[in-house]
């Protein structure tokens, strides 16, 4: 088998990942600045369709108007040249040091009414470069110490910047969703809205929620424990899965951001066969940081090995749902019977209530005794996964 | 200070917690089994106002109608004795060995309506009893492999399960609201709807959500690594907040259901504050496990521990607020300027947009320079946490 | 490739792992007692080379005399008919209430110098049967309460516990090693020495540290969030390796004893890798449960699985080893250099101090300068583990 | 009471601390530099003993000779104003890009050599200024993929380095003690000597191991969900607590460096109380970061908390230790009982066998009996943190 990818893969990278200088805590840049048009000619030549920046990334803070138009006319050539796409954009509310207490939720008022100009001139960019997407991390939207914050007057602020940009975006006419990016910790101690979860809750709150959906992150999810695949399916369940965001994490710790793959093997394999067979039609959009221990060679590695794992797992995961073993095995766990309704169609409670084979004439030790065979199942799963077809 | 818990704190206890009988993963039981009346008559001598119950903690398992009758009877004398108020119960859909691959989401029909019926049979007697919570937990409902469970027609099933239940709970006009509890794994590998969030989630999806809401259970929010007050700050905040389960828990490990207390002090004090000052009138309930390593002397121990905590952290927080100092140190970090809503009264994205103030004559590098006294206020609230006021 | 494991590949299993009845925390027994000698029978013809035991899996706790002799006697005559030998026994020091607050740190002297007996007793059967490794994992040594248990007294009493063992096995000249196998948590809140780390250094106090080495288990490091395969590298670099416990864990939660490989699949990878070709010799023991769902085809799958797993990665391992583009991509990153030593033979520091290539005219910003080719590497790690190798 | 800090507590600060600019992986520096004599002088101010420092906090990476001079100068000068001591310092391998891939363990033998030269050149100015302790953090010896690291050639090098480090102290007959700084990860992926555990380990396989011990970091520990009282007990009762990290950490997750007491409150006051009680003679070090929200006013105000924590602490673990109650309490759990050697004087294996009273006449069951009242003890330790007692 090639892995080579095409523009039917639909995968995009932000600027910001292949563009990582590699500045972390304890040490500096091992990296020189990327020149966004460099960033876009490079992956439009490993196979990609998209890329997504902050504001930030595509015109440095502080930039003045001449000069943003120049850089944003230099971007446009290059996505122009290579017909790569903008499928979404997004705003760094957590670079400068003014947002180092939060930004739509700052305990400052003029700060929040600056991180929301500062959404809707990106917001404009992004209409203007074609983006169907706009998403929102609320990075430094959190506190260190309950102390500090009431979280309740946080989350009116929170819902009220949304419905503010949501409504902005509806004034302008633009043709775009917004997607908001759940993170539970780094930088802030503690992150509101902290998974695929708390945001879709909030999401319910919102006054245009119809258009307000989630970028999860595939690393976010798993630095909380949690299992990606059922917050994903659970956003996709509630028809919220507008974006996503790939890469890989080793469980809690800092977020690291690897190579989609090189995390949690088997999630990214669930993962994948649910994208795929679960009606997902976005972008398969890459959130990584290429290690710092490498160069730019290295860079254009990692971007390549993204996509590569993706493909690798998405024939795997093709294999194992084509394989009649495992279909058997499904059957045998009952997997395809609960999509049957537990009830019969008009059936009311009262009804179930009368039928003595529901209770009084069931047997749960009877019905205890079988096996699910998971085991097999799993197994199964993970030999596909391994490449393994027993012959 | 005398600490002395009264009917008035509305501390109330599950069965199932002083009852426990120390069973563990590599170990055998180290109490005896405890007789439910002397449970409510030793809660009632502490200072407890109420207990709450699994069906199976107050009629074992496969009872008859008539031992059942008998059970009930001899609770009931003991309620009536004590004047101890049955405030919320719930359904055992984990112990039995028929659950071992979930109850309303098990790929097993019959399983599922078994499950249902199980739930129906003991709301009727929380009702009768007089609870106005009825409490779902579901730790069978969840996967140790994402290829043995179809994350969305699970959460059918689950909002098919709860929806009916409502419905019953309706159907029969009993004064009782539905609560989830949410949990991330433990005894399954994953569970489904793992947090707060999830479950405020998925309630937002249900037919009678407006009487569904949340029984979040300190230790499985933290077993998540994530910050319990800020997560039930938003059930508070989405009005859903119908009850909650004290306890403690250090970290991401095992679900340890220590006192209340014993596990994060922090976040117990903080929470106690939240829930002071945020308007929750419910029960303050503890879902704890006496260690295995106490007799009955140390598991009446261990009760009133959780009350004491409750009442001197809860003397703590006032205490903290009452400050002036803290008033003075909330100011300065502008705590109660988020209140204030961002945009102002009337005011439309245009007219920001129109604001040149909030960004064209913005200056967020001034705005930068000013410190939050974040570190003076955390340590005002570290003192008063522990008794120390500066005279 | 048939994936068929032969007895040179020294596979063994726990008679507790096969015969776990499915007691969880919330749940009672799903499964029937399993015979050992029908476990015996069964993992042989499974394709197993050696099975282990607690004594109270083989000798129900409290058995007299004769029945003790006639467990024994089944379980020799199972051994016989199959061939399966018995690499390694140990002493469950954990089920019984008595060693609720520890076996050989219980603050009660009495239940030490018990715990002690029971340890000597089984040695004795291990020594009997042949055993090469008697593995001392000391689950109840620990605390919930940093109030109950005075550290260094416990270390002191640990200390004496396994010199104690260690001398009984000289002075009844016994063949056997010792192996510690450390665990954080669970069931104690903590326990003591919680990390390969912490039970290596304690070894280097004891008196007859020769005799003593480890059993690490690959998911009680992963509870803690380590990398097994730095531990595990860790100890076999102190020549402490004497045994190993496979199975699987996703990340800090409880111990969930998944199949080999159902864990962190790119740990797994690795660790095959590092005892393959790192000079371990000894048993690939599994340590797992098989899930709570299943029944007992379940479990003979399950078992199966876990040799099948292993046997697949040593073939994925060994692929990864012998592609020269591996070769080339390791000595690109210097993998190979850094077994050269850092100073030159017999160089003091006074040599180094004085050679001035290496500061005085080092330039370290060239020298960072240059990629490692770490994402190229580990992209090669990846697809050789999904079994895929570009053509 | 009045909360005050005086020389004789001890108490010593990185320059690092109070001087970090607040660069976080997300966003720019929010201080500005600080002056390292502003730094003496403002430590001292507030009641500090001590100052400690990395060569490139004091002596910016790449100053010529007459500059390092310079600072060196302007720093003992502030010294000496002052009486503020150096009791520690340390190396600089992270920051600068050349060592991205590792100082001691660096696949690049020219770098290892570098990293040695770059020890041995600040070693000497430790001396110089009177330091007792050199610590040694390798928080870039590590890796994110198995594939780019040998481990036991890693451990040979880490070795080899440290042999040379101390080997070079002897040779300079300074009179200097070595102290190893254990984590688990960041910056890496996974950090060699992940744990206190690890590093102790380690330690005994070294030279010149008496000369070398370790400088645990209550975060770091906690990182991996470990108890840090265990750990730095296990250090204590190996002599080789050397001298001590203090801050604050919310379990597994980035590397938060909190002021102490504002993580885990119950298990900083129980490290207090070992420390107090345990022997430890050595600095209270404080290693944390001022959180970016701060200004220099917050700055020092969480200089003045660190201390305020530590002293209050103390004074709740006295009366603890103090109240009869208390001491009633461990006697009914038999605390002081682990004290008593297991085996009477002189008594062999072969005695304790013989012993028919410590297994056939023993009786188990009557011996589980008995509860140990940790949850009696346990709350008298909260309530005594909380600064509560019963009148």
């Amino acid at each position: 088998m090639v892995v080579q990818p095409t523009r039917e893969d639909k995968f995009s990278f932000g600027l910001w990942t292949v563009g990582w200088r590699a500045v972390d805590p304890f040490g500096s840049a091992t990296r020189a600045p990327l020149d966004p048009a460099e960033a876009v000619h490079k992956l439009a030549g490993l196979g990609a369709w998209g890329i997504t920046f902050h504001d930030d990334d595509l015109i440095p803070f502080g930039s003045d108007d001449a000069s943003r138009e120049q850089h944003i006319k230099r971007f446009r050539t290059a996505l122009d040249e290579t017909g790569l796409v903008v499928p979404m954009a997004t705003t760094n509310l957590f670079g400068h040091p003014v947002f180092k207490e939060g930004a739509l939720t700052n305990n400052d008022r003029d700060i929040r009414r600056y991180a929301l100009r500062k959404i809707m001139r990106n917001v404009d960019l992004a209409a203007e470069l074609g983006a169907s997407t706009y998403v929102l991390w609320g990075g430094r939207e959190g506190s260190e110490t309950d102390a500090g914050k009431d979280v309740r007057a946080a989350l009116d602020r929170y819902r009220e910047g949304i419905d503010t940009v949501a409504q902005y975006v509806l004034d302008q006419g633009y043709d775009l969703r917004l997607a908001l990016e759940p993170k539970p910790n780094e930088p802030r101690g503690d992150i509101f809205l902290p998974t695929v979860g708390h945001a879709l809750a909030f999401i319910a709150t919102l006054e245009h929620h119809e258009m307000v959906g989630l970028n999860p992150e595939v690393g976010h999810e798993q630095m909380a424990g949690l299992n990606v695949v059922h917050g994903i399916g659970q956003a996709l369940w509630q028809g919220k899965l507008f974006h996503i965001d790939l890469n890989g994490q080793r469980g809690p710790r800092y977020d690291q951001d690897l190579i989609f793959g090189h995390g949690d093997v088997l999630s990214s394999f669930f993962l994948v066969d649910l994208l795929e067979n679960g009606g997902y039609e976005g972008p398969r959009h890459f959130d990584y940081k290429p290690l710092r221990t490498e160069d730019f060679d290295g860079v254009w590695a990692s971007a390549a090995a993204n996509m590569r794992s993706y493909l690798l797992l998405r024939e795997r995961a093709r294999a194992f749902r084509a394989d009649p073993r495992v279909q058997e095995a499904l059957a045998a766990a009952r997997v395809p019977a609960l999509a049957e309704p537990t009830l019969a169609e008009g059936e009311r409670p009262a009804d179930l209530k009368a039928d003595r084979s529901a209770f009084e004439e069931f047997d749960p030790d009877a019905a205890a005794e079988r096996g699910y065979g998971l085991a097999h199942l799993s197994q199964l799963a993970f030999e596909h996964l391994l490449g393994h077809q027993e012959s």
